[in-house]
């Protein structure tokens, strides 16, 4: 068995101490170190290119994290840079949108058969609480469900540490387990006539939590609710869109969502969200006030239209997908090998791994920790991002690393 | 009296004709063009330069509302531009922060004397709707004041146009009139023992209204009564951040906030946001969630840096008060010839034109359209901003459109 490469983090170490001299916590939010195995991973990052990033101190990672989410290409993929850069040469920010601005809703709405329509943000907590507002608006009604433990943002509705949020500002939001169609049945029933909105993750991919996609009818039971009950049904698909099908992540069930929330893949990178609708929604879509200081800027909905186009002519969900189930296969075995009990979930392009018996993740951190010194960029508690920059030879690399991190688990855990 | 350009809309209304099948209200938010005058100004631009913009049909402005604020330096401005492609070419999205995030946090706090810390984030609205739950996490208290009228975003509290919004959401949020200590007074004393906050914009800049400066002796009274009364005191500065005082827009005033929300001018149009605060809130914004996919990135924090630096090297504040006191002179005396009454009103590089005896705006709107057909881009609304690109040449020939726009307004009005 080989040494882990002798990572150091001096640099990493030396900007964590100024920042946290005038940033709270240094680093805070989902990228905060204490999300991450305790002395295995950088805290700071300075290129990015393809698959590969190097952290301050020059060493080096295959990515599956992808900016935890957004780089669904690769970084500075050539035909997106290229887009971007030719519309930054022109304009960005202005007191109007772009041309870009009606072409990318033009494409969106194009390969998207629930939509209709769409309007255009910059954070997934803006599109996902503003589906909530143009819900409400539509049915009159004002309370929400969503499924316990499911992220949306940040918005205190929903989240997922309320500190400084009054309570008030919750008491609409009713929860059920996702993919328990009886339990959400239940909640609609307990709030009769009074629910405006049920929001769902394109699948479920709640932290330190195996991934679970929809169970079979539970989407359908959804839709046949929602259609009953007159309830507006929303797909956050910030965390999924653009990985698993670019027609919405739900097109493969046949399932139609009333409104979809999209970010992260969406421009590779560049901010931007997006809020697509059906017909019946665009009125009152126009009434809400919905707007920012950077919502109609171009560049990043060039640098969209760009990885749209290019995921669509390369066939890159495809490629994600296989990559990610070659990845996943090849963990599959190393485990099984070792006598290491592993759970791998969710969709293979966007996968996360967990071991059995393992209630404190002590065994994954050990194990993403491992990884991260042997040069590939996991995470123990999160779910894991495919880019179609990833090769057959990334993932062998990466599974080289990953075969010798199963081992340090098994030396230090056992089976 | 020259005619006005022929200024033609072609390709402008083409586009919002394709805008308006797959995007509601085809421009929606504060560049909707049910803002400006009909008919006299473009629907979308596609190039800015220094202080130029041009639309998509190839016509000139000057550009006096700098994409509404955040252009400061001017569209494209050199050392912005260098120090963010040099950014951009080693990263921008990552796993993690870049050195910027840090470096960026540092000169916020070295160059502003109320704070001691910083966060940053993508929009005002984040940072406005942050500081409230920074000040709830504090005080343990759940109320907040915010002044009739004023403009703190788009999130549920404070949105404008509450459509959409359940009353719950909005039971907590108080109302005083700015620059009435006496109101502000009343409204803590009836929810006495419940205020967690109290936000105020820099100045008084509401829509369609004249803009008020603090009254004398108004800041210091509220900054009293938050002590007094355990409040915390939080600086919307969005608008007008980094362009009345770099220190933060109540230094001169010798008044400090417990918390400045910044945004627009802080980064020379590139997306960014950020939220300061005094050491005994520390610990508290520590525990307070937040967070956003692309909330990292290092592009705009680079140009946020440059932005500043080049302010402050090239005094840019001054030039800007100097040009903004040029165009307020200039049109002060062209209206006084014509015998026409206007106010003009706020800080000169953030000014404001209103005309007397007319409450439904219908001079400003013929005033300003008048001015855009003849190459200079103002607002009857809301209120324009000067960016350090302006020099005195373009003043004057600003001037020369807005004394052939009063003319036109004397004619079709008179005095």
């Amino acid at each position: 068995m080989t040494r882990a490469h002798l990572y150091t983090f001096t640099r990493s170490e030396e900007l964590m101490d100024r920042a946290r001299k005038v940033i709270p916590s240094g680093i805070y939010g989902h990228q905060s170190p204490t999300m991450l195995t305790f002395g295995a991973y950088p805290k700071f990052l300075a290129r990015g290119q393809g698959c590969r990033i190097w952290d301050v101190d020059g060493n080096e990672y295959i990515d599956f994290m992808c900016s935890y989410g957004p780089i669904v290409l690769g970084h500075h993929h050539p035909k997106v840079e290229e887009a971007a850069m030719a519309q930054h040469a022109q304009a960005d920010c202005q007191n109007f949108p772009s041309e870009k601005w009606v072409e990318l809703a033009e494409l969106l709405v194009s390969i998207t058969p629930a939509a209709d329509w769409a309007v255009f943000a910059k954070n997934g907590s803006d599109v996902t609480s503003w589906a909530l507002a143009v819900a409400r608006a539509y049915t009159g009604r004002d309370k929400v469900i969503m499924a316990q433990g499911a992220y949306h943002g940040t918005h205190p509705w929903c989240v997922p540490i309320p500190t400084g949020i009054p309570a008030a500002e919750r008491a609409l939001v009713a929860t059920f387990q996702y993919n328990d169609l009886e339990s959400l049945k239940r909640v609609v029933a307990e709030n009769k006539g009074q629910v405006a909105a049920i929001i769902v993750n394109a699948f479920r991919h709640d932290l330190l939590h195996d991934e679970e996609m929809p169970a079979p009818g539970f989407l359908e039971g959804v839709r046949a609710l929602c259609d009953q009950e007159g309830i507006v049904l929303v797909i956050d698909d910030v965390r999924a869109g653009f990985r698993l099908n670019l027609g919405g992540s739900w097109e493969p069930y046949g399932v139609r969502p009333d409104l979809i929330c999209y970010c992260k893949a969406i421009a590779n990178g560049y901010p931007l969200a997006a809020g697509l609708g059906r017909e019946e929604l665009r009125r009152m879509a126009e009434s809400v006030f919905f707007t920012g200081s950077y919502w109609t800027a171009a560049v990043p909905m060039a640098a969209s239209i760009a990885t749209i186009n290019t995921l669509r002519e390369e066939d890159g969900i495809e490629h994600m997908r296989r990559m990610g189930q070659r990845f996943r296969d090849g963990m599959d075995q190393q485990a099984r090998s070792l006598g290491i009990e592993i759970t791998q979930s969710g969709p293979p392009a966007i996968p996360f791994l967990t071991f059995k018996k393992d209630a404190g993740f002590e065994r994954s951190r050990l194990f993403c920790g491992e990884a991260a010194r042997r040069g590939v960029f996991l995470h123990p508690h999160h779910n894991w991002f495919l880019m179609t920059a990833h090769t057959e030879r990334d993932i062998d690399q990466a599974l080289g690393a990953t075969d010798e991190a199963f081992k340090v688990v098994k030396e230090q855990f056992g089976g």
